[in-house]
């Protein structure tokens, strides 16, 4: 099965190598593979910053414990979830649904009626997560894609997202830096890559009821 | 590219066939894709519950706005994050290290000692959504693993957490019921199926800096 073969191929790499560039045809399927992921409700509450500017990485590195990969990897991702979602981003979803499937809208509005009283339900704290919830899953799968790909990549959470919110000025946008994928390839320094991967056994993680 | 298609073929089953059960192979090969997700430090911060009693299976719908893949689908997985990670937590993941790649624990209690004081400084709050947002990236995986099986499957967060943590004694485990599962095969029924993929375009969910 080819989603446990790249499950098991890829790590958190450690070291970038610095020399490689992805190429941009597979930086296209990556974030195809984000774009695709499922979402609560289909609403895709989160941008992604691709950060392409070497100065800008320079300047935030030290916000991310100064990590070497936010400067050697071949391309950053910031993901970004929406601090709050609100009417008009359930608005711009129907339209979607209505545009895409090409149904007039008065035949979904039900729809987004519920989803809207659905979300008044949720506290600030509680959307504020949930919507990094739903950028979890598509970090997932851009992890996936890029091991299909054999390209090495690391997930992120070492950083200081208010730091980093103010420098992309992230606030007055509504956005908020959850989680950082640095993608490139790894430097044959890099010693983690020779560790063997370092999970529970299945029948300590499940439980059949 | 295989990720590509499974994301392409997958959609949230609204109605699942309930003459229709997923073989235990093909249910191994998922819970093998939830156990190879990445998680914040390794931790893997939650625990799934696949809930074979049908009569459970009854009790539970309800809580969860009626809908009736809880009944239908051929297996229920209900992911558990963890209310709160503790030092024990640290040290369980540092035994497995240690045994797993065969290094000396005093090698790297370093690490273990770097994870517990990161920990420390998360409110309960944020560790609890923290811990959440880590299953969330192997509920995407699992997700995938259903595709490429040729198996359907319904992300679900329409319920009750606080009823199902209660009927099931999750409180008394310190895990809560974040996210459900639903895996299955559709219905010929199930409208759904026939409608096509929403997503954003590409271009207004990246930016480029």
């Amino acid at each position: 099965m080819q989603l446990i073969e790249s499950l098991k191929w890829r790590y958190a790499t450690k070291k970038m190598d610095a020399t490689k560039k992805v190429s941009e045809q597979d930086i296209d399927c990556i974030k195809e593979a984000v774009q695709l992921s499922a979402s609560s409700y289909g609403l895709q509450p989160y941008t992604v910053l691709d950060i392409r500017d070497s100065e800008l990485r320079k300047e935030i590195r030290p916000m991310c414990w100064n990590q070497s990969q936010i400067t050697d990897a071949s391309h950053i991702f910031i993901f970004c979830n929406y601090n709050k979602v609100d009417e008009q981003d359930v608005d711009s979803l129907i339209r979607l649904i209505s545009e895409t499937n090409e149904v007039p809208i008065e035949k979904i509005s039900g729809y987004g009626d519920f989803v809207k009283g659905k979300l008044k339900e949720k506290s600030e704290i509680e959307m504020f997560h949930w919507s990094a919830k739903q950028a979890y899953i598509a970090l997932g799968n851009a992890l996936t894609a890029c091991a299909e790909l054999n390209i090495d990549s690391t997930p992120m959470e070492g950083f200081e997202p208010e730091e980093v919110n103010k420098l992309l000025g992230l606030n007055d946008k509504g956005l908020n830096a959850c989680v950082i994928l640095a993608i490139g390839y790894r430097s044959l320094d890099d010693q983690t890559q020779y560790s063997k991967k370092v999970r529970k056994p299945i029948n300590t993680m499940f439980e059949e009821r």
